[in-house]
């Protein structure tokens, strides 16, 4: 069903993006390994493991019909031969611009497997509004607790 | 300055908590890897990266001198030879109990360094209260955006 085969974490990442913009549930699966322990967390939302779980949310965001633009910023990427980290930021707005845009921070881990580079885990939640700049200045609001 | 030797990416983690529980700012840091690209996302916060805004985030944390209790449920590990990711579930509480237990869900990455087993990547997030169980039977809420 895969066919596809991501010759780096990179390219893997445009793909996860791509199908999360496109809402393309097929696309989107493609981008994950193929394993029980992917891993995925939606903000505020539970851990999601295995590719079930994980489908499931995905055809549950795309089914609710909102499409969503994402902008995507400040990548950082720590990489091993095997295992590739990226963080970023995420801005998501709907075209409609019924909201501001939110901001939000993403773990991506990306691994190669076989078949390519592929998404392992992915977690992503809500960042400070407005974001004070680049974080790596400070610690901008300091959470209260933990 | 950093003694401690962690021989696997489980006392490492063991490490983190402890010195997160004791507020121990010293052995907080004395478990994450000196490097520039390490990354620490507290709940609802900013990307922190770099080691001094990692320490100024948790000594912000420690000063506000709340002592919280942790308790750390359903670990799941993925490793490789250098790269150990953990995801698990952390039960915040104020032994004075002033309010319910906060759940939270966590990613940590640890890397072997010359130095033994450290700490990568931090980043913890809001779960929904109450928690439906083991997130792997099913999305439980689905996220309405993302």
């Amino acid at each position: 069903m895969n066919t596809l085969i991501y010759g780096n974490s990179r390219d893997c990442e445009i793909a996860f993006y791509r199908a999360f913009e496109a809402a393309d549930l097929s696309a989107m699966m493609a981008v994950w390994a193929e394993e029980d322990d992917i891993v995925c967390v939606h903000p505020g939302g539970p851990r999601l493991t295995g590719i079930e779980a994980v489908r499931e949310s995905w055809r549950s965001i795309f089914a609710a019909g909102a499409r969503l633009r994402l902008r995507m910023t400040e990548p950082l990427v720590t990489a091993t031969l095997q295992t590739a980290i990226h963080t970023l930021y995420e801005t998501v707005s709907a075209p409609a611009q019924t909201r501001n845009p939110i901001s939000m921070v993403a773990t991506n881990i990306y691994v190669r497997t076989q078949r390519g580079w592929r998404l392992q885990l992915h977690h992503a939640s809500a960042a400070p509004e407005p974001r004070q700049g680049d974080a790596t200045a400070g610690a901008g609001q300091p959470p209260v607790l933990h």
